[in-house]
């Protein structure tokens, strides 16, 4: 039993099998199927290995953005100067990453909590008492209906903040349009986990004389982290002048494609601009709903012991910074699934090439006669015992 | 040598090796073989290609979200009516894929500066002047000490906004119960950076006029992109008297699936909900510590000449909107991938029926001598020189 | 025909190929290729299968954050006592994922519309009326240039927000030094879409006594979702008086890292803390761009019927929460990949050994005319009809 083992053990460690082959020297067969393995190997070296990188694991990143807008706007409504800063047009202002860039906006001054018509704007037009339900409320109306209709405007009278907004007329051409010119400040930071690696978009080409000065351009200033809201606009398929006026939404995209087998310092960001929710370049001239950007918010005071507000619809140029950061680097596992893979397909080929030679070929039974051997069962000769078998029988008549 | 190099060359072209094999003609092998190899088949053909869509490679799309909460609310607290709209219950204003709507609050009016006792809620008591250290902060107060212990309240006096917030209790009903019927409306873009696709959640079939009128039903109406805010607290699993009194988190998910080897028509958003941080129907009923949703702000004002401060503290309904987007597309690189590791499985298959054949049938000897050829070291007969060989011993005896 | 089909059909199913192999008896070879095999098989296992899971596949969670700061500080500004509690020092105050706490501030207090200098901060120097061009703005600057340019302090005049805010000297030490004892709690909720798995970061052994009482340490109290900001500060590699005073970004990681094939309770986060935007521990000492952190904001009131503003330059620490969540689980799809991937491999290893055996050995002559067969286009004997063959020639002298 022991010497069993051992002889099996022995055979296991000292033999090894290697499959039979026929070398076929048939030009034709051997022509295509050198092609074919041929083109596997491109395929695995040029393709999987060096475009798609398949010996590299990939790490997404991980960012935080910081922004700061910088310009100031001039304006003079009914005689009244004003000038605009940061501090006054962006939203929020603690320097997020989605923020609004107000361009344009209807202020409805010293609302208080009163009763009064509702806005004549043909969505919510009465005849009679019997068209306002006292105490309901319309989806498209601002308060709560009394139940009275007033004549002069033909609405109904609401309990709200009253004089109710009237937004029928957008101000045009846009009160903030030297909002052009602001310029906009990103600090992006990414890390790889993986790789435990940490990235600014501060490159080490990109100094503190060189922020104070440069404005991005895709040729010439590439790195530049500080960009013009025009541009911005433009670049991403917009007219300034009309998303001023309606507001409109634009996606800043900051691409990172990070090969780390190669110095850090060629891990670049590229900085690019679309169009959001379907107005942008990318998309078809149809209409399309729901266009623009506002919002409404109110600053509240109080007024000899009456509370009041000023609510602000504002439109403005919405930013989302997106960050799309995705590095790669050279890793075993991938690198022996890359050539396992390949190998596989390297079986798919040879199962080709069979094909052509065993079906296509004229002299294909001769071929299959060379490849294939029969067992049947019930045939007169029974195997001998393997060990037997080669020994005694002479060699060169017998394999 | 040139000869050699040409005749090696010639060789490698017109010749090609393809494995020699035995026919086993053994039903009850063959059978379970088959079996096998057509289940590797089936499994490579039906669940990898067809079910997980192997073929294609995947992207994940970049998103940006724009967000409108409509409706109006109307109290009446101690015979003060007042009405609340969006301007007033919505943090932050501006439009975030993140937001709180206030559906109750306890306001504190007219905090100054001052000195005052803690608030009685058991938290900080005291029975001398020795329980309060002049200048700490306990973590459960709100202010600097002064040193002093109150007799009335029994807590210390410190030196903060006064009077102290009372949030012992909490309005019940809530303040805005109303705001069940709040309508928000998503503007939701998705981008595949890698296939330069742009869709909208404002597909093809919602336009101008629907919007105006539908509300978001899972059945009847699955792509409009207005919802009323108790739907979304119910579809999340909360009771919205419940969640409006105390707060709660709501995850709204918009995910989409999307197979770009077919129309981009198809590619459509599918909306859920759920309740975050373990109060939502997906979570046992066992206790869990911070239930709730609020937060505080601070409204400030000058009154004459000494700065005051209404704190507000707002219990609302925080809704995360999350997209989780998801486009597969055919590519060359995962099919052959694919493939390549079917092909390995195959070749599990063969060890698998070799193993069969060649340890568990009756006549395994006669199989294992068909299949093995041995070379022993130390044969008298070593090898002659392969082209002699070759050409010189008759085919038939020898090959 | 029938018949034909239907032998063929029988020999398909009845009839299977085995490669024909040679064993080959050489202790060197042999020997070298087990290794190679055996290798092969231990990564497979070893590496691929228990290190790196190749069994599971993986989702990325979906996550949703919630956070409070508590804490007061007390300040002692010529001779004004103030109290700052949350409502005051936190920005946004709805509790985002993404939040300033302010340590420092320059005020400018009682700003309005007017015309005053620039500030001479060395960046508006003009020296007459020239330098100063009526109506024009210049990157520096805080306004639209009158054309005038103010003797007293060399810098063109402006119309602005008036006086102009002075930021030359940030307070030192900063004023909210104290901040370093506030407590951040972070409510964080993960969803495992794929898996249907929702957890939350209160895990099990954190219940609500044990949040009133603990704090986050990464030793003994590695689960407590309570944090002291002068730790999170310290942890990241930030000296917390540093960052106090110019303001600073830091990341807060939480990592979930969960194999679902274990019981969900060993699901839990860890979390890390880092600086981002490069002044943090991993970044080199040399000098980067754009240190600090800061933004304003202004608070707007109406006195005497004009309106100013208090103009806030807030310095703080940045705290962006990021979340990093993976799961895996047993899947049949990985976990045949990675097996066929495995097989594909062991392919490459056997062409190791074939050449090693073939080119390398002294007796390689022997054993490629063993494993190979050669055929040759124009040799006299054609094959006979495969079946023919197979039937009437002797088995011991022709297969």
């Amino acid at each position: 039993m022991k010497s069993q083992i051992k002889r099996t053990f022995s055979n296991f460690f000292f033999e090894y099998e290697t499959p039979r082959q026929v070398l076929v020297r048939n030009k034709r067969v051997a022509v295509v199927c050198r092609i074919i393995q041929m083109g596997v190997l491109a395929y695995i070296i040029g393709w999987v290995f060096m475009y798609e990188k398949g010996y590299q694991i990939v790490d997404i990143a991980i960012s935080s953005i910081f922004t700061k807008m910088k310009g100031v706007s001039f304006t003079n409504i009914s005689e009244k100067e004003r000038i605009w800063d940061a501090a006054d047009y962006v939203f929020p202002e603690q320097g997020d990453s989605s923020f609004v860039v107000m361009t344009n906006y209807i202020a409805t001054v010293g609302q208080k909590q009163d009763k009064c018509p509702e806005l004549p704007d043909g969505k919510n037009k009465c005849t009679s008492d019997a068209h306002c339900d006292e105490g309901k409320y319309k989806r498209m109306g601002n308060g709560h209906m009394t139940g009275r209709c007033i004549n002069d405007t033909s609405t109904c009278e609401i309990y709200s903040w009253c004089p109710v907004e009237d937004d029928r007329k957008i101000p045009d051409p846009p009160v903030l349009l030297t909002a052009e010119n602001y310029t906009l400040f990103i600090k992006n930071s990414i890390t790889f986990r993986q790789f435990n690696v940490v990235r600014s978009n501060l490159v080490e080409s990109v100094n503190q004389s060189y922020i104070n000065t440069c404005l991005y351009h895709p040729k010439t200033d590439p790195l530049c982290p500080i960009f013009r809201l025009g541009d911005i606009v433009e670049r991403s398929g917009f007219s300034f002048s009309e998303i001023a006026r309606v507001g409109g939404a634009i996606g800043v995209l900051i691409d990172w494609d990070c090969n780390l087998d190669l110095s850090i310092r060629h891990c670049k960001p590229k900085y690019e601009f679309y169009g959001l929710y379907g107005t942008g370049k990318n998309e078809d001239k149809e209409e399309k709903p729901s266009l623009g950007y506002n919002f409404r918010y109110a600053k509240y005071y109080v007024e000899n012991g009456v509370e009041k507000r000023t609510l602000m619809k504002v439109f403005g140029v919405r930013i989302d910074i997106i960050v799309h950061g995705r590095a790669g680097k050279f890793d075993i596992i991938p690198t022996l699934t890359a050539i396992g893979s390949g190998v596989g397909i390297f079986g798919v080929a040879t199962v080709v090439c069979d094909m052509l030679l065993l079906y296509l070929v004229s002299k294909r039974d001769f071929y299959k006669n060379m490849k294939f051997k029969h067992t049947e069962i019930g045939e007169e000769k029974p195997a001998l015992p393997q060990s037997k078998t080669e020994r005694d029988l002479p060699k060169v008549t017998y394999h």
